[in-house]
């Protein structure tokens, strides 16, 4: 079988590709610091080069930030699959130094071999280059790439990607593909691999509520004048009924339950909800009841206050009746939930408990919806199999709770699903002192992009 | 009749009665600036002269900030009682300066004559004049007083009376009499006189909820993480029923209902509901329902929320779960409603609703029980029938919305009730510029306070 050659060249090759990530993370490429541009925009070079090694169609792209780097390589066969594969190189600064017990620009292996440490060896240089060296493998070994690959590295990922919609918006036809890759994930542990499938979208509103013209004395008005920090209260309690689901009418409109066999999949994951609640400080789970821990943050919508603000907040007491009360609310979404739809259903149940001589101030802070890769994918399939020969494991098909802009800019601007698989682990320490990657992520991860990239081709 | 004497008497000394207060007018007595200290003295000063002028024994005594004025003058009849006369002589700044019309202690009358202009005209030195000239004439007409009078006057209560605990200790003794009288509240309006009967109490109660050990990300931790903030609006909106009335376990323990026909002139008072919300902006009562306005001002018991602050509350969005969340609570107490229970029952009321993984904070700002005069009490029934001969019109028997930390301390410290009987109308301007008090208060006011001891002496 030719994937099992190509699987012997990155296991013979694995010194050489250390030592070319070494290089890379020698680069101070730190994005947010004005000091470091330059080594961003030789970060970007140093790929540019090293993709054009590889055959690749590569450049560097100026943008009114640090520069994209854009590659492209087709297959010899057509009807191949074309994907997109999307890393940043740009790290988050090292700081604090003093905690460092090593250069973080000085990239070394521990001394058992088993870790890289540098800064951005595990977020995202290191991750990035798994799918590199694995490219590398099939040129090397076949001459010939198994299916049309474009690559877009990003040096602003770490400062909110600033550039990146307006390069999309620019670029949209040479990064049209089939899929997207993204390597900017963690494993379940460290023998186990993860494909994310789920992103939780993400609706932020702002609610101002007003009341009396002006602050007024609790002992002259306590009573009869409407108190809008109670009229928010309200608000906030009713948000979710006695059994911790959401209120708002419809909102579960477009949540699935999980298939069985995921939901049996998460079930046996060794995952404990007290270790999870434990480490900060909580021991109750809150949220929707009869559900797990995991499902509630991978799989399940929710409705948070951020903030609430109102009347006297000082030192001592204040006999204020406040004017005006406002909260921040985020609602996490999954699933086909429609994100105007439930800033709809929100704003309406707010004026639907406003007193009548009150007003409210709507404000939006954003609306996106989840991501999901749907669990009937031919492409999530295959990439199943693939992993699971490498690791000799199922991979988790976990959800994340947070939302990855990125690729939900992708999804919209361009259409394309993400397949993210990432090879980090929880204690990898990424934009702390003394990140590292390990030289297992590092090896089994270039192969299991070999793998993927093979299956995917079919 | 003797009091037609004493009442002719105070008619026939007005124009010096008015010049007078001029002359306290004239003396900037400003108790915040430590620029007008000596001024304050000088006020002191200026009333012992005066006291000492009509037959008390009267002196300056010393605090850790302005002087007390302290007089004492005894009737020649025994069995009279005694009464305590407070007051205060220290004033508002006067800033800003550019909105008086003129030098606002340079007093003067108006252009008709009906009104005194000055800084402190109503609040307190034309009030509390008013009890001095109603001594006086009983001096003049019958060199003698109808009951044992005590009077004091303090130079700080526009500062919150810093120094009047420690003198009250430190003076008992000599402070101690049958009923206060009090001339620093309002009339109804400018024809019909008002006795302050009700003062609520007031319970002041900071809350901090402690979820998770810090600070947590709403997307890793949104759905599971116990949200302080939904906690404590849980809470607020628990503290009333649908009824609007506050749901505390025992919390109307001590509540009584108004005696009919208390509840009868407070129905017919031209008071417009609709008018004083709407000079704040609001149009619907909030609070118990079928209660009237002036009912839930001046007779019933009420919880606010006063302020109330947690997680993000800067520009934009955080997507942020807040490890802490707060609020200031206030009761204000009617009748024999118990602080301290009160107290009690919020905290357990609190602590049912907290997870118990959850921790709470208590913060006590104080507690106050109302000051109520009881509506048997003789000296009231004895005021009643005074004002209503001065006036010819049934004085109103109000409430009032707020506590006045004064009376509270003498009912505490000294066990004495307090008949307050003022002349002020709400558009005297008191604490903004172009003070005034109507010459129709101050004589009036003088002759209502002369009927008063007498009916007091019976």
């Amino acid at each position: 079988m030719t994937i099992d050659n190509v699987l012997a060249r990155i296991d013979q090759n694995r010194e050489a590709a250390v030592q070319r990530l070494f290089d890379l993370l020698a680069i101070p490429s730190v994005s947010t610091d004005p000091a470091f541009a330059k080594d961003c925009a030789r970060a970007g070079q140093w790929l540019v080069d090293e993709l054009k090694g590889l055959g690749f169609d590569a450049s560097l792209r100026p943008t009114a930030g640090h520069p994209m780097v854009m590659a492209h390589a087709k297959a010899k066969r057509r009807d191949v699959p074309h994907v997109l594969f999307y890393g940043h190189y740009d790290v988050q600064p090292a700081d604090p130094l003093e905690l460092w017990e090593t250069d973080p620009f000085k990239p070394h292996l521990s001394d058992d071999k088993q870790r890289i440490i540098a800064r951005g060896s595990a977020d995202d240089k290191g991750q990035m280059m798994t799918f590199v060296e694995a490219c590398r493998a099939f040129r090397d070994e076949q001459g010939d790439l198994p299916c049309d690959v474009t690559i877009l590295f990003e040096g602003e990922e770490e400062t909110g990607s600033p550039s990146l919609p307006a390069f999309l918006a620019a670029n949209k036809q040479e990064l049209t593909a089939d899929l997207m890759l993204v390597c900017d994930t963690n494993m379940w542990n460290k023998d186990t691999p993860a494909i994310t499938t789920m992103l939780r979208g993400l609706v932020l509103e702002e609610v101002v509520i007003q009341a009396a013209s002006r602050d007024l004395h609790s002992g002259m008005f306590g009573g009869p004048a409407t108190n809008p920090i109670h009229v928010l209260s309200r608000m906030i309690a009713d948000m979710h009924d006695a059994r911790g689901c959401v209120s708002l009418p419809g909102f579960y409109e477009g949540v699935s339950e999980l298939p069985e066999d995921i939901a049996a999949q998460w079930r046996e994951l060794d995952f404990s909800e007290k270790d999870f609640l434990g480490s900060v400080g909580l021991s109750v789970p809150a949220g929707e009841q009869d559900r797990s821990v995991l499902e509630k943050i991978w799989s399940r919508p929710t409705c948070d206050v951020n903030g609430i603000l109102g009347g006297y907040t000082g030192k001592g007491s204040k006999t204020v009746l406040p004017a005006q009360a406002s909260a921040k609310f985020s609602f996490r979404l999954v699933g086909q939930q429609d994100p105007d739809k439930v800033v709809a259903s929100f704003r309406d149940f707010v004026k639907a408990r406003l007193p009548s001589d009150c007003r409210v101030e709507f404000l939006s802070h954003g609306a996106s919806p989840a991501l999901t890769l749907p669990f009937s994918s031919e492409a999530l399939a295959r990439a199943r199999r693939a992993l699971h020969a490498e690791w000799n494991k199922e991979p988790v098909l976990s959800g994340s709770g947070g939302s990855i802009p990125i690729v939900g800019l992708f999804k919209k601007d361009l259409g394309i699903d993400a397949l993210m698989i990432g090879f980090g682990l929880d204690d990898d320490r990424i934009h702390s002192p003394n990140e590292k990657y390990e030289m297992s992520s590092f090896t089994k991860g270039a192969r299991s992009w070999a793998r993927v990239l093979d299956a995917l081709a079919g």
